[in-house]
């Protein structure tokens, strides 16, 4: 691959480079990148705004994370807060922080992941900054989206009895990471040896190039189902669960047979001899929407093909509780990453 | 000061503890920290969207700038990229990474900074990340601002013979800049030796505490002026002409003895054998709004004490003129910082 020295372009020749080929897919962009300032027209509705940064070395190892992977999912991360308000992503601006370290050519590859995650969530890339950084990469994504006034879900506003429903299936994309980092440590030790990734494509996939569950806030709309509160699953179940329960002062019990978990992640589970229960309640970056309806709208939703009914709401604030397949009441604990290998 | 650790309070509790007696001064804001994303009310006006990623080592040293200071001119550099559209600032996000040299104080003092920002210019801080680093801090602040679609000026849109306006003086954050570097080289070779900066008191002000033009745009707006074009100073002002020149698709001519320089940084500039010219031209950072008025608004401003009018736009693209206080044409150069020191 040629190598393209970022100072030979200079900071507005990189730009354009990046940003080459942009088309604009929301009609509310008005103005994109070039200016001091994007400019949008929300044509009556509310604007959400959210932001996430990325450090090399704390949020990714480009050691097994490709470029273009790393682009994709940055992007997402910040389209799932959009979802979890139950509004609909319209454009991103992307600030990168660029050690000489990377060529114009490596750039175009992170920038390739973020346009196409751009182009499937028909997303506009509206403006940026672009800087060089002693050491590392680093990656900042603010997203705004746009949503009627009456749709918005804050993380508060559940009631006793609601029902938690979470879209999708939980644990994979901890999973996913478990094996790149086990094939990165092989590969440590025996550089020839090729890496043993075909059998977890799925979960590879769930870790390295994530989806933002836009679908289930379309199809939420569609059926008539607004949630009482919703939250993006980025940090693992349990967290999730705490910040609904902290937001609308409520309990929560869980049902453990009825958590969604993939097969493969199972497996694969077993094979790290990890607990699979555990990855889904702790495993985080799974970006699945985990939201409280109304008891009156279940029948609306029971047969969703996407969704599983794993809980409700109590009015006990202090309890946190899941119940195991053998029938037993468990406290629920936060833990995150770090609590899966150590428990 | 006291020392306590990020890890003790957890990333939550840092959230809670830096975002602390955050009022809301936007009827715009609906909702503000804690949730998945902020949610804004643009009442029937444009978004205008606009990012910078400050990075240590690159956009500030430590050892000189204080940290309030530094989280002070992070949101002002954003706000006046707001400004440059015509538009005023409502809304931030912040996302910090922070390496563990860093404090909870320290942070708090950055944030204290911030939230000055957000105070003196009414701006409500609304969002945000914070995560670790390894190495470094990085600051990244994304701001939003709501114009009526009327009212926006973009870089280009300027006319041939149209004027072209500065507002406040030129050079002096650059030259702040120069006695910080000094005092730093000073102190290291004999640590015990009083800094002299009191002398330097405007210049070390407009470099260390730079503030946005809001109240340009306000004046401009009082007054029924809309520029044809804007851009704000932050690269210099040579670089900036070429930026409206490219965008408008004309020429300029600039009258040197039109530049407005304050006679510290003038005295200061000579007194490090610097061109006063060169330092107006390619010093950075003064966050001046640079625009273009037809000539039938020139009686409207031509006695506005904050204004000045250096110049006017023409229609050979490839003109980019400064006339000397000698009477002679030279080239105008987009060289940027390091040129003024090789000049």
């Amino acid at each position: 691959m040629d190598r393209t020295e970022i100072q030979d372009l200079g900071e507005f020749g990189l730009i354009g480079k990046l940003t080459e080929g942009l088309v604009k897919r929301q009609p509310s962009t008005i103005l994109g990148v070039g200016d001091d300032a994007a400019v949008v027209d929300p044509a009556g509705k509310r604007v959400v705004l959210s932001t996430d940064m990325l450090v090399e070395g704390v949020h990714f190892d480009l050691s097994y994370v490709p470029l273009k992977h790393l682009g994709y999912k940055a992007v997402i991360a910040n389209l799932s807060d959009i979802c979890a308000m139950n509004a609909m992503p319209t454009q991103i601006v992307v600030g990168l922080g660029i050690s000489n370290r990377f060529s114009v050519e490596a750039l175009e590859e992170l920038y390739l992941g973020m346009k196409l995650a751009c182009e499937l969530y028909e997303v506009d890339l509206v403006g940026g900054d672009t800087t060089s950084s002693p050491s590392g990469l680093m990656i900042s994504v603010t997203v705004m989206g746009l949503a009627d006034s009456d749709k918005l879900v804050s993380r508060g506003g559940a009631k006793s009895g609601d029902l938690l429903v979470v879209s999708g299936d939980l644990g994979s994309a901890y999973m996913g990471l478990q094996v790149l980092e086990r094939e990165k440590s092989v590969f440590k030790d025996a550089p020839t040896v090729q890496p043993e990734l075909n059998d977890h494509a799925y979960i590879l996939e769930r870790q390295l190039k994530p989806e933002a569950r836009t679908d289930i806030v379309r199809e939420l709309s569609d059926l008539e189902v607004k949630p009482t509160s919703m939250i993006d699953v980025s940090d693992g179940l349990a967290s999730e669960c705490m910040h609904l329960m902290a937001a609308s002062g409520l309990g929560v019990r869980l049902y453990e047979d009825k958590l969604p978990i993939d097969s493969k992640t199972y497996d694969t589970a077993r094979e790290f001899n990890l607990d699979p229960t555990l990855c889904m309640l702790s495993g985080g970056e799974d970006y699945e929407l985990l939201f409280t309806i109304s008891p009156d709208d279940y029948e609306k939703l029971r047969n969703h093909p996407k969704l599983s009914f794993i809980g409700h709401m109590t009015d006990n604030p202090d309890e946190r509780i899941m119940v195991t397949k053998s029938g037993t009441d468990v406290e629920l604990k936060a833990q995150g990453w770090d609590g899966i290998k150590k428990g």
